[in-house]
C-alpha cells in the first residue's frame, strides 16, 4: 500500500489522457472524473482502471478526440452520440445538456449511445447540486448478471445515482449498483482471497456459491435482492430499466450485447446498437416548489433520518452519500491509498507514454 | 374462497364510491383503479382495501368531492393538490398532466400533495403506453420500514413503477415495492398462520425474525436487499428516493410522519405536509428516437431475455409484467377469487350504505 495526494494522482491522470491524444480540456475533465472515485472510496472505479481505458484506446474502441453531438433533441429532451469517446469526458457533456434543458423547461433528459464506461454514476448525477437541482445517472455496462430463474449473463451491474440539494445540511447522495454487491467488491475479496457472502454470486448452474472468483468459471452477479424469495426479481427489473433507459431508448447496445470493457474480450457478434449508453436527468426544484422551501425541508427530512433510533449494536443511521462524503474528506488531506499491484499498473502505463513515474 | 366476476366486483365497488359521493367519472375511475390490482393478482390492493378507503372517509380524512388542481408548473413539470381526495382519482389526473406535458415537450413529471394510498402503482404507469410513452409512477405510504442500522419504522414500502411500450411483445411492467416482501405478502402469511423467510421483517431490536405478525409487535419491514451485507442500504435509498420525490418535492408529509391508512391510527403530530405524496412521470418515446424503431428493438430486447438460458430447475426467464399480466387473462374470464373475510368485509360496507350485498 501506498499514498499518493489528488494532485499528484490527477497530474498523471491528466498527462495520461493527455498522450493519448485528448484535449487539454478532455483530459482535465476526464481526470476529474476518474479521481471522483478514489476521493469518494470507490477504488474500483478510479485509477484503479486507467489502463483498462488506455487498452480499449490501443484497441481502438476508444476514439481520443470525438466529436460528440446531440442527434435528436425535443425541449426537454436529447440524445447524444459519443462518437466512441471517453464515457468519462461524454457523460458531463450529456449531464450539462440535461441542466441546461432543465434551466429552460424544468426538467432535462438526455440518453447516449456510442459512448464506454464513465466512472461513477454519482460524479455526473452531483453535477446537478450547484444549480439546485436533482440530478440522476445510470449506464449499463459489461454483462455479468444473471436475471432471476437464469444462469445466463444478460445485464452488467447497471448503477443508478439520484442527487438531491440540501439546505445547511450536506446533499442526500444515492449511487448504487442494481446488484446486491457491485463487482469492485468481488475484486477486493479475490485480493484478499476470501469468500464471498452467500446471495452475491452463482455458480454456472444457479447454485450458491461464495467462490469470489465464480465469474472466470462462468457464474455470475446476482440481482439486489439475491433470490426470487428475497425480491430478486426487483434488481433484476431495476438493472433492465437501466440497460432501456440507457441503451434501447438511445440507440446504443443493450443487454448481453453491451461491449465488455476488458479491452480483450472481444465484442459481441450482431450488436444491435452503437458502444454503451447512459441517461442522464436534471429536474429543476423551483419547477416544483420554492428552492428554500424544499431546500429546507430537506434539512428536515435529512435531519429526522440521521435521529432514527438506532439498532443497539449499531451508533447511527446513515444518509446516502455519508460514508463517501467522510472518506473524501479525509482523502482530500491525507491522500489517496492504492494497493501496490495498482501502483505497479500506474507505473506500466506512465512507462508506455515515456512518463517519469507518478 | 368464492369467485366473483370483474363486472359484478366493479359495480359494487362503483356503487360503492357512489354511496360515499364520489361523482359518476370519479366512482367509476375509482373502481377501474382498485379492481385493476384485483385482476393482476395484487390481492392486497384491491377490494380487500375498499373498506380502508370507507373509513377513512367516515373519518374524514377522505374528501369524496375533491377539487384537484394544479398549483404550480413549468411546461415539463405540475405540482398538484389533491384535495384530500381518492389517491385512486387524484393519481390518474396527474398522471394525465403528465402524460399531456410530454405530448408538448417531450417528457412530463409531476409531483402531488394532499393525497391518499392511490391503489397499484402499476395502473397509473401503464397509463403512458397507449400513448407510445414510457410511464413511471410512485408514492409514499406509511412508515412500516426500518432504514439499515435502524430499529425505527421511517419509511412505507413505496412502490415504484415503470411501463415500457414494446411492439409485437406485450408492454415491459415493473411494479415493486422497494422492500424485500411487500406488506401483502406479510398479510398473506398472517391468513395462512405461517412464517416468513428470514429477511423480510425484524423485531424490535432490529434482530432478525420470521414471525409475520411481528409489525404488530414493533417490529418493521426491511429494505430490499434485507441486510447491509446484502445490499438493504440500497433499498433504504430507493424507500427514500420514492419518499423526496413523491413528498419532499410536492409539499405532502414524509418519512415517519406519512398518513397512516389505518384510520383507527392517529394521524403524526407536527405534520411537515399534506397528506400522502405521489410523482409520475411520462416520457414520449418519440422524443428520443421514432416510435417505431424503439418498439423493434424492445421487442427484440424482450425476446433476447425470454430466451436467456433458464436455471436447471427453472421452466423459463420471465419479463417484468409477465407474471400479472397471466393472472388479469386468466382472472377476465374465470373471475376473481376472494377469501370469505375479504367477502363478509364487502357485505358489511355494504349495508353501511343499506345496498343489496355483492
Amino acid at each position: 500500500m501506498q499514498v499518493f495526494s489528488y494532485e499528484q494522482l490527477y497530474r498523471f491522470t491528466q498527462d495520461v489522457f493527455l498522450a493519448m491524444g485528448c484535449s487539454k480540456t478532455d483530459a482535465t475533465t476526464a481526470a476529474e472524473v476518474l479521481l471522483s472515485a478514489d476521493l469518494r472510496g470507490i477504488d474500483s472505479h478510479g485509477v484503479a482502471r486507467l489502463s483498462g481505458y488506455v487498452r480499449l484506446w490501443q484497441a481502438q474502441r476508444i476514439n481520443a478526440t470525438p466529436t460528440i453531438r446531440i442527434i435528436h433533441e425535443t425541449p426537454s429532451t436529447a440524445v447524444i452520440d459519443g462518437d466512441a469517446g471517453l464515457g468519462l469526458v461524454v457523460a458531463p457533456f450529456a449531464m450539462q445538456v440535461a441542466i441546461d434543458k432543465a434551466k429552460q423547461v424544468g426538467t432535462g433528459w438526455v440518453s447516449v449511445q456510442n459512448s464506454n464506461h464513465f466512472g461513477i454514476a454519482g460524479y455526473h448525477a452531483m453535477m446537478a447540486l450547484q444549480q439546485d437541482m436533482i440530478g440522476m445517472a445510470m449506464t449499463n455496462a459489461s454483462a455479468l448478471v444473471a436475471p432471476t430463474f437464469s444462469v445466463e449473463r444478460m445485464l452488467g451491474t447497471n448503477p443508478i445515482a439520484v442527487a438531491v440539494p440540501a439546505g445547511t445540511e450536506p446533499p442526500f447522495v444515492a449511487d448504487m449498483a442494481t446488484t446486491t454487491a457491485a463487482n469492485g467488491k468481488l475484486e477486493i475479496l479475490q485480493r484478499k482471497q476470501a469468500e464471498a457472502p452467500l446471495g452475491w454470486v452463482q455458480d454456472e448452474n444457479g447454485q450458491p456459491s461464495t467462490d469470489a472468483n465464480i465469474l472466470r468459471k462462468k457464474g455470475a452477479l446476482l440481482p439486489l435482492g439475491s433470490d426470487r424469495e428475497h425480491g430478486s426479481h426487483k434488481g433484476y427489473a431495476l438493472g433492465s430499466i437501466v440497460d432501456i433507459f440507457s441503451a434501447v431508448l438511445s440507440g446504443a447496445s443493450y443487454g448481453p450485447w453491451a461491449p465488455p470493457f476488458p479491452a480483450y474480450v472481444p465484442m459481441p457478434e450482431n450488436m444491435p446498437g452503437k458502444g454503451l449508453g447512459h441517461f442522464f436527468g436534471a429536474m429543476r426544484v423551483d419547477a416544483f416548489r420554492p428552492a428554500d422551501e424544499f431546500k429546507q425541508h430537506m434539512d428536515q427530512w435529512i435531519k429526522r433520518f440521521r435521529q432514527a433510533q438506532p439498532a443497539p449494536e449499531q451508533d447511527r443511521v446513515l444518509i446516502p452519500g455519508d460514508p463517501e462524503r467522510e472518506i473524501e474528506a479525509e482523502r482530500r488531506t491525507a491522500g489517496i491509498p492504492l494497493l501496490d499491484p495498482v501502483v505497479e499498473d500506474l507505473k506500466q502505463t506512465g512507462m508506455l507514454f515515456n512518463m517519469k513515474g507518478l
